[in-house]
């Protein structure tokens, strides 16, 4: 009548990023097809006040390692933000999908009752871990991955809501 | 150490879709500023064979009323997709928020393994409520919130994460 913390993040982390690796693999034949350099599409962005789709990627693996990081107890791995190419930021997803590899259910027990402090607007805020899931690292994951998506799309990349949701 | 199939679901949607509300009143004002009819925002897309901004407020809510109806084991009530105006729209989402706010937290109990009967690609294709609300509802869900809000923000409306993720 319930589901588990680890039901409710690793398989849809690990779901979303898997069918990202094939979006990017579409975008960069279509790329390859129109002599169009992927590094053009890694710094597309949908307003020029927004992060590019290789920003999207490298703050949606953010939050899948801040995530179960943060729900297992753990403390949240740094990555440095230096992926430019599409092998850096496919690696760099390769890279949380080994981390989401090694999470086991009962690492995740009791997430949901976690206090998880989160710095917002500059000061502390403390939370369930079952907030932080539900307001916070699921909104956010979701929204990346949709925008980059959406970025590909509207540079004309032929993907379908079928490769977003695999 | 688990969640409810209610606290997976109706808060979630309950409070993207109260954003999104937010987000389209600043979108109206925005509008007024720059003498557009919201007409024009509704009608706007990423690309030319993607869904406009209300299309993606309708489909929105269609998986807000077809996850809590399948996973509670009732049948999703049929809306016709009419609505063009930014007024219209509010009032489909209103709908919605109104249907989440009947949904008690024991209609959704055993929501999770309940098997529900998706049509994909013209085939009736059987999962239980789990492999849905995670691999379908949520995803899809997430996926139209999220391009309704790209789609805004690539027209110049003035928001920012903090405006969807509330």
């Amino acid at each position: 009548m319930t589901i588990s913390v680890y039901g409710m993040t690793v398989p849809i982390f690990t779901r979303m990023l898997t069918n990202l690796l094939a979006v990017m693999d579409k975008a960069e034949a279509n790329a390859a097809e129109r002599k169009v350099d992927t590094l053009v599409l890694s710094n597309m962005r949908l307003a020029p006040d927004m992060i590019p789709f290789r920003g999207q990627v490298m703050i949606a693996t953010d939050h899948v390692k801040g995530c179960v990081s943060r729900l297992a107890g753990r403390d949240v791995p740094s990555w440095p933000d230096t992926e430019e190419t599409f092998d850096e930021l496919r690696a760099r997803i390769r890279k949380a999908l080994d981390l989401l590899a090694t999470v086991q259910p009962e690492d995740l027990d009791g997430g949901d009752t976690r206090e998880v402090t989160l710095k917002l607007g500059g000061k502390d805020v403390a939370m369930s871990g079952q907030a932080y899931l539900t307001e916070r690292a699921l909104p956010n994951f979701f929204f990346h991955v949709t925008t980059a998506y959406a970025i590909l799309r509207h540079a004309g990349v032929p993907i379908g809501k079928r490769d977003y949701i695999g």
